[in-house]
């Protein structure tokens, strides 16, 4: 096993604080432990949401993000401050699901990264936003993320 | 069999003009051919629409009708074209459901009538609607209408 | 067991004859085995097709019969025969609904029945129909027959 | 149709200032045009989310609240915002969800109401709140919530 | 905890051979070690397949048994060759469901028992088969078996 | 962030009058915010309604709207008055579903757009319209739709 | 809109006399109005019913049809009335449901064409039968038909 | 809100020891901050493992336990604790259903409380355990459970 | 169409003896009356039974067989008997269902076949077996088998 | 068939003791007894737990492995207990599912192997790993996992 990949980790365990903007919150990263194979690692994380820039009120989101890491696995603590921090911020759909993905990117360099941000209804009509950075590596397998397209009623 | 139950209608097979109102809309009914026991008839209406008496914007619905017939079945196209004639009206959904209902009960007398009104989310909140006109008649069976409440993403 | 219940049978291994009507279909009975207890018998039966009365095309059903037999079982070849028998018969949905169900009432005697006939959309609003003789028998188990109302498309 | 119900309103239509805590929220009710009868209300609200009074991190929840109305109705730009406003509010599961269903009571002054919490899992293990004021009334019908049970995986 | 309940047994863990019959089968029985409260168990069986008594082909079953023990508790292996010694077996389906269920009767000395026999389809009609002993005892919870209607192609 | 991107629009947050016709509807569009990379844009409009232009009578369609964006990304307020334009517009599923397609590649000039037309059924067969402008840009991930197919009853 | 595409048909709105077997039925085209863009159609059909040559019993099959059109769309009517003209027409799985492809084929000289018959089960074993013209034209898109395999019970 | 009656758990936050079995395993309580009303709780628990008693291989569940709490409500960490604390413990299905049951009544003094034990299948054939106090309590409301029944494969 | 293909069959209609193995059982074939085009026959078999051959206790697979045929079909009743031949056969799962698979090769020469063999679980995990020919015939259309992966419980 | 393959292993049907670690289990492998052709095996193991190496508390996962075996097929029993055997062992989700599949493949030099490990959420955020030798061979058919993306509530 490879537990000492997380020695140098600042927020596993301790008192956190939530940082207040995605500015503010610090994505760490852990070196991969099978960084000589290419897999893929899925996080959904169904609890998203930030705000409308134009009116303040709440959006909210389901979001999928699939990666092959290539030296580094993001902390998933960190992850998670890190999707928090959007609480207090304003972001349209698309640009926010984008930045989201980038922000990823820069931290871990991966070999490829996946992003599904499935936002709930406005106006009747829901905005979903798919971006990748490009093909899947050669001999990686990524299933579909599976989230059902919205349906309305009935 | 009970054909000629249908002899005095206006409207089955002609040149039905679609009312521009519920105010113009005629319901017709004809006799029912098995008065002499108790059964449920379910009409389901995913096509339903009108328009929210405050800012003009189509509002949707589907809408779910169950009734225990007494003398007189609803006939099925003079329903419809009632249905249809919600599109140009304005009307608040818990008004506008128990509405629909009410001219059903005034125009067949059941002996007992239901109503499911599922609106499609504004807000990101649907509102459904449920009416009956009391206890359903003993010995009379009538299943869950069974449509899914709105889960929003995920 | 009880094998000789059905000795008297005509139909069962035979070669029998499509009856080209209701009224030409014999529904054969067989003792109850179990005529000492109550219990319930669900058929369902998705094949089902009739005629419309008034425009001559074909209506199409999903039936599911559930019934709790007294002396008598139906035979389950005459009863597909039986139904397959309205192939070419002109009959309402209500009608020919509680016509089915009383039938077997007729011909069975049954300490309790229930029918429910789910029809296909025409003019995108599908009527159901639940009948049934009264309240089930004290004591005796009947699940849902657990048919998905119509939810047009989405 | 029943339009000036609204004309009393603060919030509808107009620039309304999102409420800090739900100290600060004001539920506005309107007229029940429909108060001759007894009929049941479902708000289905997938967006809920406050914080936990413990560590400050958010929980989320999927709220359902029935009622069965008296005079009123709630307004449902001012439940949105009620709704919305403990989004800032720290609060755990059981409290918090009692705590929604007694503001619309006092507010509403319902014949009967009902809310089911549905909270995303902490620690593996989800709960969910169940709440009513009592027996549904005699007569009215309220189909079951239907938001499935939490199923981990698989 | 219970364990010296199961030192009598004959069957588990041992060489059992697998019996012919029904009749040769031997269905074992425990001391219910929370006798003192009403509970219920369920084995759902999806395995079960006998012979049809007139032509010799095979018939299917998915079984799901529901009982509220008294003093004794089924052995859940003796159950399953008891289960497995329909395979060589010709019954008829309402025949076969009952009898299952009253061998259990005979044995156990339940405080209620509920047996839900769910036949493969035969001539495009499946025979669903619907057994309990009375009613549920007062204050036991026994959820519904949840076994989908039949429901043909499309 | 890019928020200004939204500053020379006319609708959003004002009193936009709803359009009589897809002539008459504006299609707006703002600079895409992360136009150096690939993504994809997904509407999900399940409260379509347009005419049957040979009988007058409501159409129904659920339409899932793909596209890739170039420069440009559709203003989501302007895009529900346009597909809310067709209310009153008589036109044949084929015709009308390519029709919604091309309005938007003419005003956003996408790297690709895909249009899924399913609409509600008429005697019995619904018809779902599939468009796209060619193959998926090369590296750009589009879920399937996951529509489901109609299934009549049962 | 492109009406007048309809101005040659023989049946839409007239009173067309059902025909009797596939060889008296007439599928009607019309003029694609999107004939410079390739798109694809679905027609979903879950009322398909002939007879088996073997027995005379009904089959029943729900059919999926999917095709790119070149110059001609098949008019809807006449296609609902070709497929009930197999209602008393012997006819094997395999051969029936790719002679109905077949004839679609020879009047609508399509760019592609695909078909997906799935039978209800006889003797508990169901057959599906999946046929097309061969790939699916480059650029083109067709979501998978999504019928589910048959799954006996349980 | 009622933050205080968390101030004399040992458990929450600290560096809580993993309980070796359930009689070393702590229960804690907490006061009912709704206590005048009648509400109930669910906790749905799919990681529950614990030792087969017979060989000592691990056997899993899927738990979900609801109470109408009185004084007191279940400290949920505790609940967590408890419910892993049958890890290394061997246990028969009805048994250790029951006894956690038991448990929970000792220490929560519930108004009433159900638990229902979802068994993953030994022999093909799993167990359900299905136990209440005894009937809900009048005006409370407890939805189903809802966890599916076993369906073998297909 | 083309009756006369089963002109020399042996079992059809006749008193057909269930042959003791598949050894004994014999596949029939007829000729495809649709040789010249490229289609797939897909045979779903939920009442798959045999035996462990190291316990002797029953085994139970869901199968699904697809197969593009080519001089020939294979004769539906033959196949049935085929598969109901190992009822008495010891087999172990993957080693039976590609022997499965190879006597239809033998005897059916089709231009491709795949067999997918859904076991139902021992020991809490099931095997699925998955085995064609090789890659699909250029131009031929498969859909997914669309078998559940086994999910355990919750 | 090709019962001999299993003369020489260990474990089946013997008393085996419970390995420890994953360092004691022995993975045992028979002779492929089709290993002239290429086809696919798939062990689904919902029952999988293991510990989390910084808290010492308990993970679960749904794991899935998928593969073509060479010259050997891995024995089942053996199977289940190197499974098993990670219950008390501290392991990273990343790490641990990727451990697994290469112990197989340094056991049975499969031609290819995938692990799809769906893990329980843990912070509200299930990690889901997908691993893979590289490309499935070809000509070989390997179905979608299938496993649905955690959607958290609602
Ligand atoms: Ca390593
Ligand atoms: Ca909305
Ligand atoms: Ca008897
Ligand atoms: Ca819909
Ligand atoms: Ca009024
Ligand atoms: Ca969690
Ligand atoms: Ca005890
Ligand atoms: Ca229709
Ligand atoms: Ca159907
Ligand atoms: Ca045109
Ligand atoms: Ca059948
Ligand atoms: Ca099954
Ligand atoms: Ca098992
Ligand atoms: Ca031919
Ligand atoms: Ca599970
Ligand atoms: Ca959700």
């Amino acid at each position: 096993m490879s537990d000492n990949i997380y020695q140098n980790l600042t927020m596993l365990g301790g008192d956190t604080k939530q940082p207040a903007s995605p500015e503010e919150a610090v994505l760490e990263r852990v070196p991969n432990p099978q960084a000589d194979v290419n897999y893929a690692v899925r996080f959904t994380a169904p609890e998203f949401t930030s705000l409308c820039p134009m009116t303040g009120q709440p959006d909210f989101a389901h979001l999928v993000i699939d990666y092959v890491p290539g030296d580094w696995l993001v902390e998933s603590k960190s992850l998670k401050l890190f999707l928090t921090s959007f609480r207090n911020h304003g972001a349209f759909h698309e640009d926010c699901s984008v930045t989201v993905a980038r922000r990823l990117i820069d931290t871990l360099e991966p070999r490829w990264l996946r992003l599904g941000g499935y936002w709930y209804p406005r106006g009747g009509i829901p905005i979903d936003i798919f971006y990748q950075t490009g093909e899947v590596p050669a001999g990686v397998w990524v299933p579909d993320q599976g989230v059902s397209t919205y349906r309305g009623r009935g």
